[in-house]
C-alpha cells in the first residue's frame, strides 16, 4: 500500500521515514520537502544513507495523489490544511500531524492560529488518539493527529475524568519536554550551547497553542468544561515527553485505587502501558518508540491525585501515533511497524 | 578567620571550597575527607590542582576545632550532628548542610531519618534561608542550611504565603533537579548512560525528606498548616533546580501583581532576582551562582499562580546559602565570596 | 529458529535483545543474568515491558544448550570461555562479544587477561568482522566478535594495508566512544555528573586491551607487522565511537584516490557506507545501527593519510555485529533484523 | 582602569564581561553589541542581571576611546581590524581576540581569509600566548590573541619543538572542541538536537583557518618548518578543548622523559598545570578556568609521542588569555582576575 509524506525533512517527517521504512505493508512512493526538492534523502541525511532509493519532491498533491492511497502531512499549520484539502478532493485517506484539524471549533481555531483555510474539512477530522477513539478512526478519511503535550496529559488523566473521579477545574499539567518538540527550528533558543545543562518553562499561563486542544479533548472526555494550567518546559534531552499531571480528587483515592482505574482503562492496550504501582515513568524507557508509560501517586492528606507519563514525543507524540491511526484506517493491524523495542541504554 | 570544611570530598565539599578558595576573609585551614585523609586537595580533585595547599584529614573535630572559628559541616545526615555537637562545645560556630538541624521537631526527624543524635542542639539551630530568617542568622552559632528543594519552592511561595493571598492546602512543587542533588552516591541509577537523555520523577507522593522540611517552613509563613504536593525530578543536567509551585489563589490575581508581592519581599536582596513579567527562570542563568531567580505567572480562569524558580543546587541550594549564612553568622558582607557570575554559556 | 543470551543484563546484552526481538529467524528461547536471575526481564528493564515474556535465568549452559541452536554469550572475559566450551561440547554454536577468543596467541592473551581458560578452542574461532572474513564466518561453529574499538579503526584501515598503501609503523588511532563502551561498571568516573561536559582519554600508551587486538587484525592484512598507538577517550554521549586513523602514505594519495580504494573494497556492503568525498562520518547517523560509515581524507603535504569511521559502539561494535556474524552463521541472510534505520534526531 | 569590550554579546565576549566584573583593576566602561545597541546587559542575558549597570552601545570606537586605557575587540575577522585600528590611533591598547593579527604573513592571510584589512599593524602585533612570549606582552599595544585550537597544541607540543626533540614533518593534531568554539552561530548543525549524542570531524584536510595559525607558531618555535594534519571535531559540551598532538620522536623518550620536558618548561607557571606521569587532562578539570592542563605518553615501540592536553575554549582558548595577556599589557599581576576555580561538578 503505497504512501507519502508531506513536509518529510522535519523532525515528526524523519520520524515518519523512519518507522515507514521497516512497516511491513506502507511503502514509501513520495516524500516531499521544497528546500530539499531534488535532493536523494540519504544525500540530505546521512542516518538514511542507503536505506530507500527516493529523492524529495516539491510539494504537488494532486500529482503525488496518483501514486499514493494515503499521505502523511508533517507541515506547518495553516501550510496543511489546503494539502490536506487538495488530497481529500483526491480521495487519498490524510494523517495530518499539524495542529490544523485538532480544534473542532473554528473560532478557537482563529484565536491562536489564524484563519481557518479549511473549515468545510473539520466534521469529517477524527482526533486521532486510538486509546480513545478507536473505534471513530477505524476507516476514517481524515485524521487529526494529537499533539505531544495533549497525548502525555491524556492518556494518564482521561481515565479519572470519564469516572468522574477529579474535580474538572485547578488541574495542573506540568509537562517537561526534549528539545525535538520544537521541531527543527533554528534559533538561538535552540542551539546546544544555550540548551545543554539548561531548562525552562516557556508560554506559560494560557499562551501555548497546546493549552486549548487539551482542554478540548478532556472536557469531551469528562462531559463538562475542564480547565487546566499547562506549563510547557523544556529539558536538555533530543526526545521525550515527562509529564505530571494533578488533578483534586472528589473522594480519597489511593495509588492502588488510582491504578485500577488505568488498569482497566488500557487492558488489551498494546502501547500504554501502566506501571506497577510505586514505579515511576522514565523517558528512557520509551525512547525511539511508540509506548506511552503511565502511573499514579496518592497525596491522600493534600487531596491531590498525581498521575505521571512518559513518552517519545517523535514517537507516541506524533509520528508513531500517526502510523497507529494509518493502521485503523486502512483495516491493518494496528501495531504494524510500531514493535520495535525503545533504544536503550 | 580560619574556617574548617568537614566532609569536603563531596559535591557540596568540593563546591564550598571553590567559593572559600576566593572568599575575601574565611581562609581554609583544614579539610577533612574519611576517605582520602592523606590526600592533597589537588591529587583527588583535578580542577582544584595547584589551588591549595592542603591534604584532606580525617574529621576529628575536637582536634580540628583548635584551629578555626567557623566549621561548614557536609556531612551524610545523622553524622553529621555529633561532628556538629563536638564543634559547638569547642566553641566553633557551625555551618550545618545535613538535614540534622532543620526539623524543629525530634518525632518528625525520627519518622524520616531515625532517632536524633543531638536534640539537645536543635533550639539553637537556626534555619539557614537569610532572606526569611536574616536577624536570626545575624551572629547565630549554629545554622541549619536548608535543602536545595524547599529553597527553590519557598522563596517564591513564601511572600505568598505571609500575605495570606494563596490557599494552605492543594499546593503543588514540582521540582526538576540535576544529577549532583543526589550527591556522589555509586548507584546504577546515576551513571551517565541511564541518566543523559533520561527523565523521571522519584520517591513521589509523600516519600522524600524535603518535604516535610518544606512544609515546615511554609506553615511557620503562613502562620497555619500548609499541605503541599511534592514530586522530585531529575533531569540531565549536573546543576540546578527548576521548580514549579501551583498554589490556588484566595482571590483572583494577574501576574502583574503577583510580581508587585514578589518586589516588595525581595527588594533590596542581592541574591533573589525577581525576573521581569513574562519572563521565565532558567538554569543557564544561574549555574554556578548563590542566585535564585523567580518568576510568578496568573492563570485567573483556572484560580491558580504560578511559581516558578531556579536556583543552582550547588550555589543557593547547598555552599552558596551556607557562605550566606556564615557571613551572616560572622558580621561579614552578606555577599562576601559570593558576587561571581553564573557561568554562561 | 531458537537462540539464548547468556549474560543478557549489561549494555550488550540489552541490544541483543533489542534487535533479537525484531529478528525475523531467531527466537530468543534463554535469556540469563546472575545478578537478576528470576526476574522477568520486562521488571527488570522498563524499555521491555511488555516486549518479551522471559525470566532471566542463572547462567546453566548445559540445560540451556538443549533448548537453543545458538547463543550470543556476553559475559565478562574469562567467564565467558568456559561458558563457550560448555555450548559448544553440547553442540551449540556459539557468537561470543567477550576477548576470549578475539586473540589468536594464548600468550598475548596471557599478558592482557591472564592464564587462558579453554586454549583448545582458539583453533576453532573465527574472528568475526564479516566484511573482512566473511567466507570462514559461514557456517563457523565459534565466532569471536571483535571489540568496538578494533571494528572501528580496521573497516577504514586495513584495504590501505592490503593493498600496501600506507606504512604498517608510525600509525595512530585516536578514538572517541561513548560511555555505554564501558558497560555497567558502576564507578565514580562513569556518573553523569563527572563525564558530563567532560571529555578525557583513558589507558593511553599500549594500556588498552584492544591495542593488540588491532594490530593483530591489522598485521594479518597487510601481511607484516602492524604498529599503532591506539589511544581511547570517552566523550560525553551513550553510543558511538568516532575514530580517526593517521597513517603514513607510501606514495602521495589524494582523497579521491583514497575513496576509490574505500569504494572498491566495500562495493556490495550492506552495513560499511563509503561516504562521498568531503563528508565527514558522525555518531548521529549511526546511531541505535548496524552501520559504519567511513571517509578519507588527504594531507599530502605532510604525508598523512587521514581515516576516518563512525559506528554506534553497541551495534556494529558489538550486539549488531554479532548478529551479523550469527547470521552467516546459520546461513539466513547476513542483513536479517539489522536493516532498522538509524535513530536521528 | 577603564576597559571595553567590543563583541560584547558572542560566546568569547560575554565570558569576557564575566570575568572582567571580577577583576581587581579593569573595569568596565563600555561594551558594544551591534544586535542588541541600547538593551542592559542584564536584560539581553539573564546569567549577567544585576551583576553590572552597563547598556551595549553600537561600536564607535573613536568615541568609546575616549573612555577607556584598553580594548578587548571580539570581532569577527576583517570586522576587527578597522575597529583595532581606530582604537590604536586613539591611544588605546588593545587585545584583539579575532584571527586578524595572528598570521604574521598578510598573503598567508588572503589565502585564508581574504584581503587584510590593516596590513600597517602587523609589525607591531604581539602573539598572545603568555608562556611562549611573555617578554614581547609586557607593555605591549596590540596583542593577537591566539586560537583556541592552536593554544591546546601549541602549549604541550612546542617545549619538544624547542628541544629539537621530535620530527617536523608528520605531526598530527586531532583536537575535540565543545559546541561554543564555534560561536553563537545559529544553524542548523548547532542545534541541540543535532549535537547531543553526536561527534564529529570537520574541515579536515588544511580547510580549517587554524592550522596555517598553528603551523607559524610551532616553525617559529622548531626553527624549522613544521607541517601538521590538525583535525577538528565538534564533541557534546558547550566547553572545552581537549587536544591529541603526535610527533614522530627523534630518539626514544619515555614518558618520565617528557614530563621531565614539560616541567622544565612550565615551572613556574601559573597556568599550565603538568600532570603527574600517567594521569589524562580531562575538560571538567578545567571548566570556565584560565587552566591548560598537559600530559606526555610514550609509545617507544612505534617511536610516537602522545601529547595530550585540556582548556576551555572560552577560558584560556580565548577570554582567559585575552585577560592575562592584558594584565601583561599594563603592567598588572599576570594572574589578575583568572585565579577561580573551575567549576566542578
Amino acid at each position: 500500500m503505497r504512501v507519502g509524506v508531506f513536509g518529510a525533512s522535519g523532525y515528526a517527517g524523519l520520524e515518519l521515514l523512519r518507522i515507514l521504512l521497516r512497516h511491513p505493508t506502507f511503502e514509501l512512493a513520495a516524500v516531499t520537502s521544497e528546500k530539499r526538492a531534488g535532493q536523494p534523502v540519504g544525500d540530505a541525511f546521512p542516518s538514511l544513507r542507503g536505506q530507500l532509493d527516493l529523492a524529495f519532491e516539491a510539494s504537488d498533491p494532486e500529482r503525488v495523489a496518483e501514486r499514493i492511497e494515503l499521505a502523511f502531512t508533517a507541515l506547518p499549520h495553516s501550510a496543511s490544511a489546503p494539502t490536506v484539502a487538495a488530497l481529500r478532493k483526491a480521495g487519498v485517506a490524510v494523517a495530518d500531524l499539524s495542529a490544523d484539524f485538532r480544534l473542532r471549533s473554528p473560532e478557537v481555531y482563529r484565536a491562536w492560529y489564524g484563519e481557518h483555510p479549511a473549515p468545510e474539512l473539520l466534521a469529517e477530522a477524527v482526533y486521532g488518539l486510538p486509546e480513545l477513539h478507536r473505534d471513530d478512526l477505524r476507516g476514517a478519511g481524515l485524521v487529526a493527529c494529537p499533539g505531544c503535550y495533549p497525548t502525555g496529559a491524556l492518556l494518564p488523566l482521561v481515565p479519572f475524568l470519564r469516572a468522574g473521579l477529579v474535580e474538572t477545574t485547578g488541574i495542573v499539567v506540568d509537562a517537561k519536554s526534549g528539545i525535538s518538540g520544537a521541531g527543527r527550528k533554528i534559533e538561538a533558543g535552540y542551539l546546544f550551547a544555550e540548551l545543554d545543562e539548561n531548562a525552562a518553562a516557556y508560554k506559560v499561563g494560557r499562551a501555548h497553542r497546546h493549552g486549548p486542544e487539551l482542554e478540548q479533548e478532556a472536557s469531551g472526555a469528562a462531559g463538562e468544561e475542564v480547565c487546566a494550567s499547562f506549563v510547557p518546559q523544556l529539558i536538555p534531552t533530543i526526545r521525550g515527553i515527562l509529564t505530571s499531571v494533578y488533578a483534586r480528587t472528589r473522594q480519597p483515592m489511593s495509588a492502588v485505587e488510582a491504578h485500577g482505574v488505568l488498569d482497566k482503562a488500557y487492558a488489551g492496550e498494546r502501547f500504554v502501558r501502566v506501571l506497577p504501582v510505586g514505579e515511576t515513568p522514565s523517558l528512557a524507557a520509551v525512547r525511539g518508540s511508540n509506548f506511552c508509560d503511565v502511573a499514579a501517586f496518592d497525596d491522600e492528606r493534600n487531596g491531590v491525585l498525581i498521575l505521571l507519563s512518559a513518552l517519545d514525543n517523535l514517537g507516541k507524540g506524533a509520528a508513531g501515533q500517526a502510523v497507529q491511526c494509518a493502521n485503523l484506517m486502512r483495516g491493518l493491524p494496528e501495531e504494524s511497524g510500531l514493535l520495535e523495542a525503545p533504544l536503550f541504554p
